[in-house]
């Protein structure tokens, strides 16, 4: 069965397809480093629409969800953003834990699963 | 292809099933907070098999997990009662390490995966 | 739809293979332990290599992947030995985060799917 990759570098794909189910990179800040955990995390679903929308599907069809934070401090208010972006109907199985990222500029980071 | 979401609020669902595949949330110790590593374990691992049954599966079909600990000094702790619940001849595949949980209550979360 | 076990203890599999989707465990340097970050990458990868194949499939065939560095700032020297590896083609999603690992003789963990 063949494998679709999107937005790739040599060294990732942001995208990967495989038998109807899209695996998406861990998803950082792209457009909001250095700013608050509001600002990157809806920098981050924002991004998330846009690959999804890439990949032929959309939140409501996510799978899994693993939350990086960089402080555990941050849960609530990453969770507001998250809680204000989700399908209620349709959530993913979901983990949140503390670890430092690649990057001190980035506070979260969010890797998701979904169907096609 | 239909996605079946179960014991699920607006943030996340507990069970996930695609295509025959059960993503199952992260689960910590919602019935022994606080208590020991052994408590805990043993905790997420009853919840883990009432989950796997109500989503029509069982542990011996576990796919893969990936279990954090706020201290991997309680790593033996852990694989103790791990190792006593699996089925030795159907282990998932598995990865193991350190990072703070959402509360401080927990010390371990375990994720997991596994065929319907 | 039955799953293989391959490479297994009673704690965990090294290969679990579903409907053609391959779930590897969490891989260390096992033949590498204390070595510098390029040594552990490097034997890692290695041993990827051989457990891609039991499974009868291959690095171009990567899905997803998460690897964690006991400290953050090994993660250029890691990419380097992981840029050098991967087919530029066909790379997987990816996310790379801190954490302690199992054992402190290990520096590196990665962990992966892929299709078969």
């Amino acid at each position: 069965m063949a494998i679709e990759r999107m937005q790739k570098s040599a060294r990732m794909s942001q995208i990967v397809v495989h038998d109807d189910v899209v695996y998406l990179a861990g998803q950082v800040a792209l457009e909001a480093p250095n700013r608050s955990v509001t600002a990157q995390t809806q920098d981050i679903l924002a991004r998330t629409d846009t690959l999804l929308a890439e990949a032929g599907t959309n939140k409501s069809r996510l799978l899994s969800a693993t939350i990086w934070l960089t402080d555990i401090r941050y849960y609530d208010e990453m969770n507001a953003v998250w809680d204000a972006w989700m399908d209620p109907a349709n959530p993913p199985a979901r983990a949140c834990v503390e670890s430092k990222l690649a990057m001190p500029k980035y506070d979260v980071e969010i890797m998701m699963t979904a169907a096609r």
